[in-house]
């Protein structure tokens, strides 16, 4: 049948995105990936993890396999709760709400706010993943200006000003793909600047508990409590295949969420979220914690090594204090996707850093490694074929 | 903060759901629901759920618990393919996206077809989730005539004629609300109604699987393959909780479907996904089913010969030979949400027919009635009770 005539106008719009394709090639024998954001298998807590099934099923029975309420399942959403409450985000039960991953909320707060064609501020370079989310609800994208801090204020005080943003979508630490944190007075200035405006922040946190060194950053929450939707998932901290996100949003918008979220999936598995609660109650994830920033750090100072060692000196890279990825930097003109073709060919893989804007003249010159996926060994070799592909071909 | 004035256009349009409010109220303490549309908690094979979850953790090992393809667990959509092949619908594995709950199906279609204004046809009544996954893309609705065997041909013909409907949405199997079959005749007739306008039939199948007596009506998927998106779940034949629904479209939609999920929940569950693999390859589901179906004939005799007994003689109902619900009908001019009204404060609670028209001047003197839930000497009581409610209000 003739389909093309029944698409959405939205569909008709959407891309068929570049970097599924080059996500494809990733998975071919051989292929050495720093291309994904992946975590390790390793740092999964298998050992318990038939421990902590049979807990569930003898402690909840049937009613963990049984539909559930939209909001969540109620021992998780005191156990997050808790797990909020410990970085200083003052919340009850009722003011979590789960989510089928973070991308969960990010679909529902899109459907919940975005109209045709609203502003949305975001960070140059941006999460694909929430470019994924808002993009079927067609609104403008506003980019704001970032330096190796994160978000400059001052970029977000002159869009404030120009523009009637629907929210900011941040990741302020170790973000997604740049790897940078926020230092603490820029999130003061920020909250100081939503409150004044009057502005909705997303705040993005997934990879806040994996720091390696440094001390940890505030959440912009706490700073600005009636101004942020706070998202978060126990995707990088237990298991991402369980699909665990969750958000605190003022209460006029959760509502909202709620009901979407109900059109959208009726409710995220009860079975998962109850594995999800028995993780954080049995205080495994304290345990656990440890071992997944041991397996990851020095994997990252692997990379960083190596990079320092082999990469041209005309590069620069970021040196987060912790999270999943680097940011590399080449010279002003380059065009790392011609690096990427010859990479593949040399069986290694990253994502050409263009891929992260909302503008497409920018960033062709930049590239995001992910270091979780490789050994240490690996990624030294990665690093170093990475660097003669550019060499051998600038 | 001022919240209102961030809220999308469609949110500001949609209802924060009154059938919310009605199914609140069905979990007090002492009240007897025969509102909700949710499988007995003793219909899961909770006998084989730990050995299941053994198996997945033995074969799979950590890949269970690591992000996986949009489309499904490749396992997971080999078996259901044989499945679906069993039930005459030709598919491989390539054609089946697995979906979290079909409710996750509903709203990717919604995403994909539905512009603003566009026209769906659905039956007069409906679906109610149908209707809250498609909301958010504010569809126009054009309702379709329904008799005892479910819609009539002739009014999709005529619908056809009149719009250009994006799809036509229908629960021809044991319907949600009315328990309604389409027979044989009418599923040729509507299929070639369909090929003839080249028009896109969205067929929910939830409860076909949950037959009690007479003989097995083939899905319409099998009679107009190229114009039917065929939906179904593992949620009345498996356990709810674990969201998993599954669908088979023409290759155009499923691409964009799979795109749309990414941005909504980037994969259903691996690990839910894995036992479900494992309940179907493991063969427990032909085991189990015939358990799910003597569980809820007897409820189903029992709430049938309660209405016979006790029911007033100016009120109809439906005898599906299968599924979940009963519809019952009242004399034209009843308001069925008074006697809801005077029936809570009695401890039994339905669902008001009206909730499930499109048009809110249809469907008054009309309940739902779901008799999976309670045993069968509550069901009789219940009956008996909402018998006398009307009586003395009438």
């Amino acid at each position: 049948m003739n389909v093309e005539n029944l698409l959405a106008d939205r569909t008709k719009e959407m891309d068929a995105s570049a970097i599924r394709e080059i996500l494809k090639v990733v998975s071919r024998p051989g292929m050495v990936s720093l291309a994904g954001g992946i975590p390790a298998p390793e740092s999964f807590p298998m050992e318990i993890i038939s421990d902590l099934t049979d807990r569930v099923i003898t402690k909840y029975g049937s009613s963990a396999f049984q539909y559930d309420p939209t909001e969540g399942f109620g021992p998780l959403r005191e156990a997050l709760a808790a797990y909020l409450r410990e970085q200083d985000i003052p919340v009850s039960a009722e003011g979590v709400l789960v989510t089928s991953g973070s991308q969960g909320a990010l679909d529902a707060l899109g459907k919940v706010l975005i109209s045709k064609g609203d502003p949305i501020a975001v960070e140059a370079p941006t999460y694909l993943g929430a470019l994924q989310a808002f993009d079927p609800y067609e609104p403008d994208y506003i980019r704001m200006d970032t330096d190796e801090d994160g978000l400059i204020p001052a970029s977000l005080e002159e869009t404030l000003q120009q523009h009637r943003v629907k929210f900011i979508y941040l990741v302020p630490t170790f973000q997604n793909p740049t790897g940078r944190t926020l230092p603490l007075e820029r999130r003061e200035h920020i909250a100081e600047i939503i409150t004044r405006h009057d502005a909705l922040l997303v705040e993005d946190d997934p990879y806040g508990a994996l720091r390696y060194r440094g001390s940890t950053v505030p959440a912009i929450k706490t700073l600005a409590p009636d101004n942020v939707v706070y998202i978060s998932t126990l995707s990088k901290v237990f298991a991402p295949g369980l699909r665990i996100g969750f958000c605190v949003a003022p209460e006029e918008i959760a509502r909202w969420l709620v009901i979407v979220k109900q059109g959208v999936d009726l409710h995220t598995s009860t079975f998962n979220q109850a594995l999800a609660a028995e993780y954080l109650t049995g205080n495994y994830l304290e345990d656990h914690l440890p071992r997944i920033i041991a397996l990851y750090r020095p994997k990252q100072a692997a990379m960083l090594s190596a990079l320092d060692r082999y990469f041209p000196a005309d590069f620069r890279w970021s040196r987060p204090e912790g999270g999943m990825f680097l940011w590399a930097v080449g010279p002003r003109g380059m065009d790392m996707e011609k690096f990427y073709l010859k990479s593949i060919e040399n069986n290694v893989a990253f994502v050409p850093g263009k891929f992260f804007f909302t503008d497409p003249d920018e960033g062709h010159e930049t590239m995001r490694l992910n270091y979780t996926m490789a050994d240490e060994q690996t990624i030294d070799r990665a690093i170093r074929i990475l660097a003669k592909v550019i060499e051998n071909n600038r």
